[in-house]
């Protein structure tokens, strides 16, 4: 039985035309792209022309704006750290939204040591960011404010217009994570009014190693890492040639196929939803409406979310998460669940189904087949 | 006509064997190495192998003290910049060699910033470090001293053991950049006394996208970056699953067939210094036998190395450098072969040939006519 994968945004397949092409520029096409001779230069033009196909996806002014790094986390980082030290000059204070993956919070609370002043702008119930608490802790020497584009763990999306318009009125650059929504919504960093937006290879099905921070032209930002000249001396080391050259490819095809995939999987999302929320105490989390449509995330009351992971693995070969891969490690419950004002015990019982191309219609009664057992089985063995 | 590839060090093909294992985790076996469920699992267990295998390489104490990292230039930056900041309370000097990569010095002059003293450890004209000058330089408030196995730019190898006796008499830690020498010598980090080194996957035929930071038990080193707990909390960020798979599998394939290769490119190198030294004022740079297998430097008086680069590549289509990659666009002359002693015109008409699988015996004659050819030309256009 080929198993029922539903743990995309942990991990994505690489689409097998994306593949093809890393697998040409891995083994036959290869050449430092800063080399000045032919193999140098074929790569560099490689890496252009990814870097307009990543620039087109997030409708940016010019190629110019995109910065590949090797991962997300290190976009995010360079959008941070590196903006909030090169305009320290301008103020000392930062606010992230309280649901930021760890790699905005972390750099974040890091800057506290060199005396940056770090807020959270709390959330509603359903994971929105609250509006009225932004505009009042934003302030002018607010120098930079990180909120993402829609959350990971409960699927919401932000009004980041909305957002953009309350920080510029005050403050100086938005930063915007936007892994969880790339290729999923139309992100267009000119109309939503971003000033840097951090997107990743693998989440439109491209391979890790390649990522990509969107700075918009006038915006200054310096490295954190140290080295050679690469990318404009902002993410030093030799380029990853095949990993760019496959998230150009696949970002070339998240633009053309987002819209119609993004309605197929709404439609397994719902089936998934309305047959899950018929399940005795269990609950939606995240916004009934604003969310992305490959996301279905729930809590079920009185039992744990690994041991949902666990036996859904084990029994029905089926993979969901309990959250964030990065902290599934960890017996904390998720700061997302406790900032939409879930109590400890309520955050534990989490389960996030995240869906793709390796996902169908006809799977949804498995899956919910899958989830009642598994909910059921569990809560006959449980204690409380 | 194929071309002769004489610039493997900018950027080496990576090996069948290795890109067949590559493409296996890309396509088919993915799955985050922190999910808790069974494709998680399966993909932590990849991780793992690789890490032996990579601890093999280097004949560490346990696959434990390999950290893996996204280029070799993080974990340089991780080496220095966490290194010297987490253990700032023993001192706040560090030392490295003249003739360190881009990646080491950039780092190192960062830490001056918070009130590091820096100083450079001079070498001789063949580019070995000077020793007792290191001993004069290193003290007991020394907490890093970064010298480098083998120089890119020049192929000399360093007395790395009597280095790490004359830091270690007084100061704290060795960091050592491996990523000219592995896979070309044997590299014991147990033997030869190193506290922390810097290996790349792509230099021993793996893919981009993976290297690693072994840290020598008990050694504290502090993150650079900041996110997710990956890596020990030490290099945060999904972990890139086929990268590293790829590197371990190169890391087993070099550990095996080092020794012959090496062997087989130390004759081809002999077979073109012994010739091209014939050329009128062509001078060999570096070590003339402390140097890497597979590694010819030359300077010409009174042409430039770029112009020798371009006319090798378009008239003989053969790949060539003038030093390294990193610094290609800029027109500054190598600090390398300023450290070394040569003056600034000296030091402008170099030429580096770095060997590799795609170079055999028969291509010697052919290398040498080619780059004779080259030097008579330009010389015959040079209004010097």
């Amino acid at each position: 039985m080929c198993g029922i994968y539903l743990d995309h945004q942990s991990a994505y397949p690489v689409d097998p035309r994306v593949s093809e092409k890393v697998f040409r520029y891995l083994s036959n096409e290869f050449g430092n792209p800063s080399a000045l001779h032919s193999k140098g230069l074929h790569s560099r033009e490689v890496i252009e022309t990814a870097r307009e196909n990543v620039a087109s996806l997030i409708k940016a002014e010019d190629p110019g704006t995109i910065v590949f790094t090797r991962s997300a986390t290190e976009a995010n980082n360079l959008a941070i750290r590196g903006t909030a030290l090169r305009n320290v000059g301008k103020g000392k204070r930062v606010l992230a939204s309280a649901i930021e993956h760890m790699s905005v919070l972390n750099p974040m609370k890091d800057l506290k040591k060199t005396g940056f002043e770090l807020s959270l702008v709390p959330v509603d119930a359903t994971g929105v960011v609250d509006l009225q608490a932004l505009e009042n802790l934003v302030t002018e020497d607010t120098v930079l404010t990180s909120i993402m584009y829609a959350n990971n763990e409960i699927g919401t999306i932000e009004p980041i217009r909305e957002i953009s318009d309350t920080v510029h009125s005050k403050g100086m650059y938005l930063h915007v994570d936007g892994v969880a929504a790339e290729g999923k919504v139309p992100i267009d960093v000119q109309k939503d009014g971003i000033d840097l937006l951090t997107i990743s290879s693998n989440d439109i099905y491209g391979p890790q190693g390649a990522a990509a921070l969107y700075i918009k032209p006038g915006v200054r930002v310096q490295p954190v890492i140290f080295g050679g000249g690469q990318e404009k001396g902002l993410l030093p080391g030799t380029e990853n040639l095949f990993s760019i050259a496959g998230m150009g490819e696949a970002a070339l095809l998240a633009g053309a196929e987002m819209e119609q995939e993004s309605e197929r999987l709404k439609e397994i999302r719902d089936g998934i939803i309305t047959e899950v929320a018929e399940i005795e105490e269990a609950y939606l989390t995240g916004h009934p409406k604003r969310r992305l449509p490959h996301h279905a995330s729930f809590r079920f009351s009185r039992i744990e979310g690994e041991s949902i992971l666990l036996t859904m693995d084990a029994m029905f070969n089926t993979q969901v998460s309990t959250g964030s891969a990065c902290s599934s490690r960890t017996l904390e419950p998720s700061h997302v669940l406790l900032a939409i004002g879930l109590r400890h015990e309520q955050a534990h019982g989490s389960m996030v189904m995240t869906l793709g191309r390796l996902n169908c219609m006809e799977q949804v009664p498995v899956i919910v087949k899958a989830v009642s057992q598994t909910v059921q089985r569990l809560r006959a063995l449980s204690p409380l």
